[in-house]
């Protein structure tokens, strides 16, 4: 059941590194609380970059944030 | 007041369908909790298949998930 | 697949009222776009009326809102 | 730490609307709370119109909702 | 119709301060974008410290963050 | 700043587990998208079991989903 959202800006994030991220946040879900990766869910939200602010300023799309 | 977030993968769904779903929620909500429709909010998100994962993959395409 | 987030205030909903709300959203996605209530989640997430606001103002907790 | 979601049906607002959303709420909340700016990150989600109901009705698209 | 999700750690955030939380960001909300204050919610949700990480790790209590 | 939100039912996951669960995502998002750690935020809500359904019902509380 476990429901996981992941939010990070739009910057060309890759099919791969999508894959990535679903499997190994799920292989953690499963591992630390033994939950049943069939009903885990994982939601990869991509915000264009000047819709993320930090410090009261807009990300300027620096990869490193 | 009731706030209703739908997220479902981006699969073509009509304005119809849409229509559909905000409609009935909010009778469902004004049925069963007695809220008032005019501030009950409905919010769908659709998002791309390669971002929702399931089982630790990413979601393939078929309609029936 | 779908994920529901219901947010309403946290006034003495029941148990059977929860069940009416899962229960009749799940039949309602499942009607409206065709999909496996197997995977359909919903999650009622109750907030205590002093932290929902509307128009600037705190809920003062009547029901009908 | 504080994490903020805005959401707004999509209607053309600006880098600067969105620039002083992301300034404003952010001095917000370091002058109500005491809280640290360079950790206060503001989210702004900009939804589609006919994604968005109230009153179980999608919105028209006039500006004053 | 903005729907505003405030993420906050929950350490003995008062009544008042909640207060004008909402009331500041419906005001912002209002200056920047001319939305109708009557149909903006705000929602405040408190997360208990060791559900909240940074830098890998939970929060340890300190006002600051 | 990525910002990842965990939902899970609340059944006593362990302060250990919740470490291990932020100290892991974090650590994930840092290998795949190369982000900062500092700017990753990991939130996690645990849901009453009577609120979390699936399949149209209320989960009854075995640990397995």
């Amino acid at each position: 059941m476990p429901y996981i959202n992941i939010k990070i800006t739009d910057e060309q994030v890759s099919k791969e590194e999508k894959r990535l991220l679903i499997e190994g946040t799920t292989e953690l879900i499963v591992k630390v609380l033994n939950k049943n990766p069939k009903t885990t869910h994982v939601v990869i939200e991509e915000i264009p970059l000047g819709n993320w602010g930090v410090d009261g300023k807009q990300y300027l799309g620096t990869k490193k944030h």
